[in-house]
């Protein structure tokens, strides 16, 4: 299993097997981000973090990631100030920056566009994002917190029951997440959604050839009683008519109540964030914050660990990672 | 005294003693500033740098500050790039953030919303200023160059006399230094302002409280004979008509002749920065530049020893800085 | 010859000597921009990097030509966030952005602004780019690519034919690179564009008075025979009408096909970059992308070098880089 200098554009270029190894790398980073012990493999090494397209969150993870293995990062942001919008090609833009870094991170508006900019790069390139189409290291976040949390159940992703909420059709994360669940054995989903967005037919079909039971639904209280809840975001104006996003408004909303009547008593609840938390959301209700069933942070935590190993993996270094380690003279709270 | 993991979030937390102690080790952070030492006690640490507000100066100056330690920097700026605008809480948004980061330096439009933001954070948070709030960073600032000024004549803040000039109603470094004031003794301070911008009743009851002698005018040149004089800007739009503006215009404006007029022969100037230079400002001259009582710049320069302070403070490494000590293969024009 | 502490503001400031110990210094930077060698000489300096004027590509170039030699690098993008907004005067910025940083590279949209800073600035200014002014390490790259590129053909600048093609009257590049190419010897230089767009006369002068051989065309093809062609950018927006811009359209856009019938086998094609890659862009086609003799990839690249110096040179560590020398655990695909 060996990604040195290779990109990670697709969840379509893992298989069971190198999850696993990222997994298991994934791990090992743990008391790294935690501050127990420090790393100076990548000391001087340069991340190029290009954001063409907005992400706070997505972008300061990946860039804590690299400074936690002891790199450097250049950043930018956005469109509008870059040669791109002066009509430069992605493969010029690549081949420029890439001479710039030694990895690159990219966020793009326009699906295939880090599929392109890969052609043109020297150097790896992580997508961070493409529109539509791909947000590999948040599909494998997914997938390693599940696994993280359903262990200390003593449970496997082979043979869970999942139940995903809310806007399946437009959800780039759930799609990627279905495909990474296709490499696993008997799984049972419950797809869970207004019937306007119900879950793609390829993304369906996929899981079913892969032998999982399917239910669908558009009741969620009924639903709920998995060992993972994968809560996403219904925007109203996704809907065909406001009559239509009347019909299910505060349908897919999960608190704490409806948790304690329908979960099970540790059914882990799980959210790409960021979660509106204004009360006419159909989202997650703060009232979830103190269960300790409520993965999403860690689930956040764990999209650095998942950026540190591909990191790691695609600079060649994941087996040195210990070998550069030093000490942590500041307290650290986490 | 022990700000391990503490929170930096007002004025208000800060006793007498507290302040002997944080300028002590400021301080003692000069010569690492003026590139004479270097330190890598922090080589490894990551300061979440969030600035939801712009405020350029401030950012670079708590970035710097970092860096100076050995320490990495992630930062953000603005609100509409960021999941805050989507309806994310302050707490979900410090519990992500937070967790990528040692410590975080944080800057918002909303009174309060720092100390909010600090709830759901893992790491200490220092407030880099939240609106009409607090600023404590530069109220901090401030009174370390009162200190070392006064320091240069043998004098004292306590028994000092301090000229407070220009918009005192709505001036947050004024009330902010106010209050740390009210921790000296026998401290006398002229309030010099247009009638409509007094300092505000609570601002003066406080000082009153602490057995400061007061006074309030709105003559400027009659009252500049201080030890020091802190300028602030007078924008024209705070009054309630043009009229009243005009009777005040070029009133509150220090140059060299006034200066030289009416000043002692040591008065230092301050002023909180940035400062107007256009003809038409109410601040101060550009012909002060070469006065070396002209305090402005080294008062900017204080502001990187108070946050490496602050930063060494809170991570629980103000004793360990020299231990970190290596060499400075460069040449420093400083 | 000693740049040590010395603002790089203008290329006017180079002597022919100067420019042979900037490249010498610049080839020997290679094997760690190429990261067969990695340094540390400057690890714990401050870089401000200043971009008052958005350009992602010079921008991130300094800010990792400084990674590169260890620094750490804390940045400024656009105006509008800027205390410049509210009236600040240049001086004023400079001195105290100045004391956070060991060394500054700043671009600003105004001529002559970058220099009015330099004035206040405690510590070396790095022009980045002032308006229509000057772009220095712009020139230098440039020049120091034609000399790699001449040498690979056992040539040199002095006695060689160099082709400048397309708007030579708003390139800020060409005209400072003719500056530096009036101290060589025995220079020819083809300069190629529309009537309308014709390089100045005093740039024209300055090629004269230093002996060199210089013809003026509007007809690209026929002067395409020299072992450098330098092409920039025609908008059809800098005519007096659009009649004038359909008569030059298409005719300074050069391709595989033009390059095979009118070039020498070994021209060298350089270009300022970024290129604009839409097809009715009057620029270098994508069909040249495999063309061994298009060195626009490795001229960009020559700009990290040439940073990579006038920082080293500027901070006084020209001579001590290799001592600082460490390892590269990760493993590198340039």
């Amino acid at each position: 299993m060996d990604f040195t200098g290779q990109h990670i554009l697709s969840v379509n270029q893992f298989e069971r097997d190198s999850l696993d190894y990222i997994f298991d790398i994934a791990a090992k980073m743990e008391p790294y981000a935690k501050r127990q012990k420090r790393t100076k493999v990548l000391d001087g090494a340069i991340l190029g973090n290009l954001f063409f397209e907005p992400s706070t969150r997505t972008r300061v993870s990946f860039g804590c990631a690299f400074n936690l293995l002891g790199g450097s990062v250049r950043e930018t942001t956005g469109m509008q100030t870059s040669a791109l919008a002066k009509g430069e090609s992605l493969y010029d833009t690549a081949r420029v920056v890439s001479s710039y870094s030694d990895v690159i991170a990219m966020r793009h508006p326009d699906a295939g566009s880090v599929a392109e900019f890969a052609e043109g790069s020297r150097v790896p390139v992580i997508n961070g994002g493409d529109g539509a189409n791909e947000h590999p290291t948040q599909a494998l976040l997914d997938l390693f917190t599940i696994q993280s949390e359903l262990r200390a159940f003593d449970e496997k992703i082979d043979g869970m029951h999942i139940a995903m909420v809310g806007d399946l059709k437009n959800g780039r994360t759930v799609h990627s997440l279905s495909k990474l669940l296709a490499l696993y054995k008997n799984v049972k989903l419950s797809l869970i959604s207004p019937t306007e967005l119900a879950m793609p037919d390829y993304v369906v079909d996929t899981l079913s050839n892969a032998g999982h039971e399917i239910i669908i639904s558009d009741k969620m209280e009924s639903n709920l009683g998995a060992d993972i809840v994968y809560q996403t975001r219904i925007q109203e104006e996704r809907f065909a008519s406001q009559d239509e996003a009347n019909k299910y408004r505060g349908q897919f909303r999960l608190n704490n109540e409806i948790y304690t009547k329908y979960c099970k008593s540790n059914t882990v609840i799980m959210h790409p964030l960021p979660r509106d938390s204004r009360s006419d959301a159909n989202e997650l209700d703060n009232d979830l914050n103190q269960n300790p069933n409520l993965a999403i942070f860690r689930q956040a935590d764990n999209g650095v660990l998942i950026r540190m190993a591909l990191f790691a993996m695609t600079l060649g270094v994941a087996d040195k990672v210990d070998q550069y380690q030093c000490d942590v003279p500041w307290v650290t709270s986490k």
